[in-house]
């Protein structure tokens, strides 16, 4: 039977150390002192107790907000990476989220190598999907109409916007994609929604409520004015998002950022989708041995 | 051109106020003094002076709240349900939502025929979708799990669970209704829900939330007390409700009594709806003549 | 155990008489000399042999064509329906499809009730899924478009029309819907299809495919002269029809009147929806004695 | 206005050419003295006379089908090749359908560059939703179930596959998607479909019917040995297909090869594809000036 540490994180932590364990696996936790584990799941205070006896140890997502010490949310203590580093092995299974290179090579000086899951595109997928809710919760809660009916556009057509716009057309929306490219024009017409080219975005007529999920300032100050102010407009776009947000104050748009959905909306789902790129990263080890 | 008295109500009236106008009819509103109303509607202080031009008068949804004044939330002022009674004629269209018997009456004494909008099947039906968002914008809130992939039961299968179910199963959920009637259940099962009739509700599994729509005592103790602790229950049923609440909090089940959500969560989207059905109280008066 | 006679009746019968005994019970089936039959039910030449051991007794589809013989087109010989009067016993419990009120009195006579299935309202639910998927086979053997794009009317907003709809806009179809009843447009409009009152079907405008649900004359001559050559009119109501089938041809408008279509298209599923109506029935028996 | 010669080419091409006349284009015709050509199209025997006027030339899908004349089923003439070409002009704009490198070589001596449409990747998503519908036209004809409730396999999950199967659980079915990588895995789940990985094949379980959309040996002798006789295979794979047809006939197995479904099944909507991806290089030419 693996044995698998979870050291820190946030309520994805939490639920991914209790869907491990329901996997059957052995799952031992350090780093939630503040917080309720599943009752499968041995919780530990010192991060070794965790990491000595573990085949497979699992750190946070992002590993460390401060570049030296765990991100461990439910913690009282501070516990410094380099503490972590010196207890694990080179024969042990290691896998971070958004790690940076200097983190990799810190690792790496050690014999150590880290698997970055959060580089993984079956995560990248499945996290569209508690994203594509989360930001049509946020539609529900400030918009006074119903999606139903709703004139919605959408920058973009990768991921989040293809499960979205899915979404948003099942809920009775009139969806509207605009993108750069022929094909995705093409996919985003073969699912229902009305294709435009986004240099065509300032002569699309008005909208509810716009989606972004372009990282490119499309919503500059000349479309800001122009827009009406009733539209709300929500960013899911990654830093630097596709927003002036000071032009929009400004003009008096309303909009929202919303970055990081999965984990607040979702966070069980997202413990899941965690979860199971793992466990793939886990058992591709095995094949390449 | 027609002439339509709004009088008092809560944010639905002021969009109703403003979409008849968008159809072209003239607009008097009393009842705003604390409301920004649309531009092209005329607000004025006292209710006669929007009766008297008027063809047609409109009450609010509830018309009164104490049963002696008109529900005016965006006022200061309180005014007497009688004193709007005196300033109408009998050759006036008269309109009003959820007229209790004795108001009806006390109308039909001034020789006033007063109609009930809250009545019209239309209504019900198009209320049927903010109902069901605003179902979902709890379950979103609450659940820490998507709704794609969410075990989800609804009880009885009405407008309210009909209109529900689809975009649930739209949303990815897989979705059991549990119903009296053979052909309720048969089209739950036409739409893709697995329908199981009510009397089996005890051993139908455990849910991640649970809509109720029948106005019955279907989650008593002795269900509440065998419900798995993480399960939502949302009531949508009207007056008595269909839950124990204090049960529900003796055994520790979250619970959400959700009424009037149309208003509440899509108060543009539910002026309009009352516009369509006023509308249509309207055009079938002329049909009569 | 209880054993079932399936007498004659087509290709759903032969289905049905399988399902009965994937689910348990003794069958016994005649009326098939000419058709293969599941390996677990017992087939025989004399339906005498099927009926007296019998608790039901499951007539066809409908019972009888000309009035006198058991409708058994799977079998070389002729079985008068007296034959198999004289055959069953009052403790018998007996079932068929569309029985004409003589032949429910020739029963009676014998001290024999018999039930209709086909008056079952779950059943009537249930077929209308595989109309609709006939109907939609149907549209796309026939139409040089598909119909993700194309242009739908349906007439009325019966059981048919409302699983018909939400097919056609789920293949990317914009379907329009001409129903008389407020509440039917306002049924329409929340499933998603542009809702015009029937009598405005004149100017609705052009369409690639006509679905006609209403058993009365709507396509008449005039609206047939109008309609354009391309538009493919599909009638699926029952006798008399709504199409003036010589005036269609006369104009050179493509018609098909499309009657019995489950048996036709998805006989395994239409035996599947007897089986379920007749075991309902079956049921509510036990519970009523 | 730009004037476009169409040359040959089946029932897509007579589409194409009303619908370019529709848009406003001058429009000649060769090659259809068979055929009804739309009123606002020119029609001449004489290919010449088509090429010469013409800014555009547009030769069949496919250009060829013997490679020496042109693919012109709506003609009694033969055409050879040559005598076209010796019709074409350096500064005229030629396209063509799946062109060989030996043609595209004739045409490059000769000064003139073919551009071929049918390597663009806008028709090939768009004409994943003919494939798809044909696919499902012929499933619809073939098997005795709707399907609405029924299993469903689809092996690989490209763009027809993603069309597909989305379309499947819109009418009811459980679509069960066999892919080799993780994130088609990934996108099927997301998507509504149960996702196994294409080596669990072999113990998927039973299906009603099964779409094959990779062109590799899957269905092998071994798996068609062990299928159930009721399955019904449906290979929408381009050469080499991905059935061994002949194991199929010898074990029972019916196996239908849909090649060409666009064409066959939509030939208005697939000339409509045509016309799209033709302007688009019409229209990226002007911008390369």
């Amino acid at each position: 039977m693996d044995t698998f540490a979870v050291l820190g994180g946030d309520l994805r932590s939490t639920y991914l150390s209790g869907l491990l364990a329901e996997d059957g696996y052995r799952v031992i936790a350090a780093g939630f002192d503040n917080a309720d584990l599943p009752g499968c799941v041995t919780g530990c205070t010192d991060p070794k107790h965790a990491t000595v006896p573990a085949d497979c140890v699992i750190l946070p997502l992002p590993v460390t907000v401060d570049g030296v010490s765990l991100n461990a949310p439910f913690s009282r203590h501070t516990v410094p990476l380099d503490d972590i580093l010196r207890s694990l092995r080179p024969d042990q299974f290691v896998v971070g989220g958004q790690l940076s290179a200097p983190l990799k090579a810190k690792f790496a000086e050690k014999g150590i190598t880290v698997r970055d899951y959060f580089d993984r595109e079956e995560l990248k997928i499945q996290n569209a999907v508690p994203t594509a809710e989360g930001a049509i919760q946020l539609a529900m809660e400030e918009l006074p109409v119903t999606l139903d009916g709703c004139e919605c556009l959408v920058t973009g057509y990768g991921r989040i916007s293809r499960v979205l716009t899915a979404r948003l057309i099942a809920l009775g929306a009139h969806v509207t994609v605009a993108a750069r490219r022929c094909q995705s024009l093409a996919w985003a017409g073969v699912a229902g929604c009305t294709a435009i080219p986004l240099e065509r975005l300032h002569d699309a007529g008005d909208f509810d409520v716009i989606f972004n999920t372009v990282p490119a300032l499309l919503f500059d100050e000349r479309y800001l004015a122009a827009m009406p102010k009733r539209t709300l407009l929500i960013d899911l776009a990654s830093r630097p998002g596709g927003v002036d947000f000071a032009a929009a104050a400004a003009h008096g748009v309303k909009t929202i950022w919303a970055l990081s959905l999965p984990g607040r909306v979702a966070p069980k789902t997202a413990g899941g989708i965690l979860k199971n790129a793992i466990l793939n990263l886990w058992r591709e080890r095995e094949e390449g041995t």
